[in-house]
């Protein structure tokens, strides 16, 4: 690294309008951290929040904090925030269980309401878990629920008057290649399909314009790049077309806090209004006050700037990359367009694994996803051009030097 | 009440083998908490694990704590604490999801594992998310799944060679009525039947011996007597005979944690072995570290002491109340004899709701259940004899009083 390109990206860093939010995190010390898109960081609203919810409300306060506090609306409160990253009319997005529940229940409501087509089309590289939460469904409802899976570049073409919905995570969670909604949605459309889209890797990274693109069902993940903690509740958000009375409830994970009355415990199930519907258990409330306070972060940041940034930064970080010769070697498996991209880049090697533990022995925290591959993540709100020119840096070192054949660096733990 | 009646509440207490663990608990001031069947208490050690879970291992540590400090195994490492509370050998009980969630992986199991019999047997008050969840199934399943409601006092004898799954409340949440599990159990072998019994009212406030007693699957929350906090994660036993080999998964909700190999991030999904099986998607870790404080604080508890000081709070609350003239209108729907009970009484008051509002108004927190019943929950690990005395005259006075009639009693909000 040159002191001219020091220079440079610090340059690139005092004219970023988001520099101001790297404030709000708890940066870890000597560490670059590059992956938001597994698990994004700590803030300090997150922290008070949680201590604020733990003496004061359910400390003190205890029980009477289901309505003193309103957490029994936190579901749907919390739920309108993540909404408005994801344009999301009010009343359409609940926060509760994990992606895969959540996926669960869509699943059904779509399956229930385009009655007659059985087909759930996805993609061979979807995120496994979406791919397993179907195979799990059609153990239950036999052929009544059919997989059929195609390569991501085929999908648009493969929606047929056959497919009942389009399963599909926006921005594919190895390559990073972001598939366009609007013309899935519209070929959805005009084969009759429905559509549920995964937007783990999307909210909070990019603008997403669901109600525009007439999505009808999407879930996601609050842990990534919306910084609400470790297996934080995940979202799950349905069109008002589908919200409307229907015959039968939406969704079979009849739990009482998705009842019309919860507290009349009456034998029989009757589904609420609206999204509220979609809960089923009580609400785990210390994780979605951790949401709560994540989410104001974002109040301070418009969406375009983020998405902005994110170019950027993956911009930045394949020029530094270019300008390597010794890496030439790791050819990024992500499009080149950066309009085809999220928020990250994955780059192919043999020894991806060992070169990603390297990296984190230098102190750059990146992921690697199997078979080979090195995944960047970069988080707008808390990531700076510094960062990127100094991970670029030292994975040349490393790749030049060959450090990745240590021994130190091949062994595999339980969580990679 | 009377100078000498305080003498005896605090010589109770004096004697109270875990007098000292009410310590352990953040006791909001000016308040007698009676509702921890509902929500338990903030406990110190809760506090400090949370935010040394944020700081430390979030904060610092960030993505690498699900190795460094073992996050992807706390389901199962918090499961086996709760374990040791229910009478579950190593390995049997998992920590994830709701409540609601876990009832229907387990009786999906039951129902795979008992095919040929379709016959959900329950009691017409068990808790109303247990029924939805069948209900729910049933949307799925169709007739592949019945529901069969009988009256508590007849479910004994309901069971049937039709009966494929009995599931069961061990303690009414209204009433405080104990079912027989041993008997329970022993009926439903007799008739080829599989049990699954909801702890939600047991776990943490008595002994329960699930492997002796043969139990096949039960559940149960967190929140309540193990004081984990609001909206805590539930857990789920399952007996060995049922983990061994089976021709498919046993459960449908096939999430990626519940992968034989989650990182291999195969498209086909096949279950872990053993217990493993039965988590879905990413553990909920803050919940998860809150959890497992909680349950330390019954390493200092023999769970036979906690069951005798649970009978000896709520056999003094008894004799208090039959002591004062004035309540006896508010007759006790819970059953007479200790071994009965679970950890709570419930009485029956055309102006409970009222009588309710106006004790928590005093710093009683108690709590309203439909359509009439004030109920009364004794936790023995922070209760005190002194309370019951308190909280007893508290009642007798307002009940006096007519303070009830009060019109800022009888406003009722959402949650009660």
């Amino acid at each position: 690294m040159t002191h001219s390109e020091k220079h440079r990206a610090n340059s690139f860093d005092s004219h970023d309008k988001l520099a101001r939010l790297r404030n709000e995190f708890h940066i870890p010390s000597n560490t670059i951290y590059l992956d938001g898109n597994s698990l994004g960081l700590l803030s300090h609203r997150v922290q008070e929040r949680v201590t604020q919810t733990l003496q004061h409300e359910w400390g003190n306060d205890v029980i009477t904090s289901w309505n003193k506090h309103n957490w029994i609306n936190l579901p749907i409160t919390v739920g309108d925030k993540i909404g408005r990253l994801i344009g999301a009319p009010e009343g359409h997005t609940v926060c509760c269980d994990s992606t895969s529940i959540n996926l669960f229940k869509v699943l059904n409501a779509a399956l229930q309401i385009n009655a007659g087509r059985t087909e759930v089309l996805s993609t061979e590289d979807n995120f496994p878990t979406d791919l397993y939460m179907v195979q799990g469904l059609q153990q239950m409802l036999g052929d009544r629920c059919t997989l059929r899976l195609v390569p991501e570049a085929e999908l648009l073409h493969s929606i047929s008057s056959d497919t009942a919905v389009v399963l599909a995570t926006e921005v594919n969670f190895r390559t990073g290649r972001r598939l366009n909604l609007a013309k899935l949605s519209e070929q959805a459309r005009k084969q009759g399909a429905l559509t549920i889209i995964d937007l783990a890797h999307s909210a909070g990274a990019m603008p997403v314009e669901l109600h525009k693109h007439d999505i009808d069902f999407a879930v996601g993940c609050t842990y990534k790049y919306l910084n609400a903690g470790p297996g934080a509740p995940a979202f799950l958000y349905v069109a008002q077309r589908h919200l409307e009375k229907h015959s039968k409830p939406l969704q079979p994970l009849f739990g009482w806090l998705g009842h019309a009355e919860p507290f009349a415990f009456s034998v029989d199930y009757a589904p609420a209004q609206g999204i509220r519907q979609f809960i089923t258990g009580t609400p785990p409330i210390l994780a979605l006050a951790a949401l709560d306070a994540a989410l104001d972060i974002f109040e301070g940041a418009d969406m375009a700037d983020v998405r902005a940034k994110s170019i950027g930064l993956s911009e930045y970080w394949l020029e530094r990359m270019a300008a390597e010769e010794v890496l030439a070697k790791m050819p990024s498996i992500s499009p080149a367009e950066p309009k085809e991209r999220g928020s990250q880049l994955a780059f192919e090697h043999e020894n991806a694994f060992a070169i990603c533990q390297a990296l984190i022995a230098k102190g750059v925290i990146a992921d690697f996803r199997a078979p080979k591959y090195l995944r960047i993540g970069f988080s707008p709100l808390y990531n700076t051009y510094t960062e990127v020119e100094q991970a670029v840096a030292a994975l040349a070192d490393i790749v030049h030097n060959r450090h990745y054949e240590r021994e130190e660096f091949q062994q595999r733990s339980a969580v990679t």
